[in-house]
């Protein structure tokens, strides 16, 4: 496929909000939809679905809208998701434990080969069907089995160790929920972290964003 | 504090990373930062970062950067740090109890006042402290706490149904970890979505980016 592979990070950001948009519309029987049906969904303009969507080659057909199936198809591909990506987990605590039992890997592209901890009331069992491996053998996996990518879900204090260690076993890219910010050669491998303090963050500024103009609208 | 009130989305975004960049600053004993500083360690341009800044009055002082302390402090007040804000969490699964146990509430200022679940093992018991409740007696509660936001932690299938009860309880502000699209009236309630498959996506999408720069080099 040929494409312009200079798109923003918004763009790019906006993507996979495009592919679970169009992939809850297929689960729910629709064949076509239109830029401003689209956009009213996912509270994006009409104008700005198009342009996202040509940065990429233009999909749409004038007057026709986009169809659901090839429309979803053309980003999956855009976004790798049929490139047989594997991950391993790192921490199986609440929140690994979490992620290995609800997370649908499969449905974004990933096969979720393995899990690691040190804990020896884990260490050799499974969850969900995942086996559960002690930390020592990480590198020996690696080296056998080919992961994309390290789910980093343990304790901030060995976040840069085992980010570092996944990193050196040639990982491509580290999927960091530890709320720890990991420091990398980004031409190494590629970090995505799940900031959850950012998220409730924004969510205070809204809020109070709101009671400000309400406190406004109430004083005379 | 007199500021731009319409500020862009992006910057929203970006200021709860300014804040948590600052804090960690700040621990590390740093007194004042120059734009290009700060800017280095968040991937961002000295312009950019002035730019950010100026949305809201601007701070720095020319030649000398900025003060971590009051930057931080200033920061925090736009974002409603020291507004009081509380929250409850429906639902302890484990994705739940991670984020009971794990994540620092009142260093994003909030105080995290119950858990509400619908398990016998739980209701009654208490996760790091937190009392666990009924979700039975939610409206209860909230009619005699004031609650800022609900944390939704609870199954896909009842996802909606308890945003809809944390609303019509008068919640301003839903924290959504369900990974599903919660509907609502924006005039009403702000949803904020913590989306892990969209991470990941775009995770995917950097790691596919970067296969294709490299076999295109290794190609002649």
């Amino acid at each position: 496929m040929k494409r312009n592979t200079k798109v923003s990070t918004a763009v790019i950001r906006r993507l996979p909000r495009y592919y679970r948009h169009l992939s809850e519309l297929q689960e729910a029987g629709t064949v076509r939809i239109s830029s401003s049906a689209l956009g009213k969904s996912m509270g994006l303009t009409a104008s700005q679905i198009r342009q996202d969507l040509s940065c990429f080659g233009g999909f749409g057909q004038q007057g026709y809208g986009y169809k659901v199936d090839s429309l979803k198809e053309e980003i999956g591909e855009i976004l790798g998701i049929h490139r047989g990506h594997t991950v391993v987990v790192l921490g199986t605590g609440n929140l690994g434990r979490a992620i290995i039992e609800n997370f649908r890997f499969s449905s974004n592209g990933f096969r979720l080969l393995a899990a690691f901890d040190v804990s020896p009331r884990v260490v050799g069992s499974r969850i969900a069907g995942v086996p559960v491996y002690h930390a020592d053998s990480l590198e020996g996996f690696l080296a056998e089995h080919p992961v994309s990518v390290g789910l980093l879900a343990v304790p901030i204090s060995a976040a840069q160790e085992m980010g570092d260690r996944l990193a050196n076993a040639g990982v491509a890219g580290i999927w960091n929920f530890t709320n720890y910010e990991i420091a990398f050669d980004p031409q190494r491998v590629v970090v995505e972290s799940v900031h959850f303090s950012d998220s409730l963050l924004a969510l205070n500024y809204m809020i109070s964003q709101r009671e400000e103009e309400r406190s406004e609208e109430e004083s005379p």
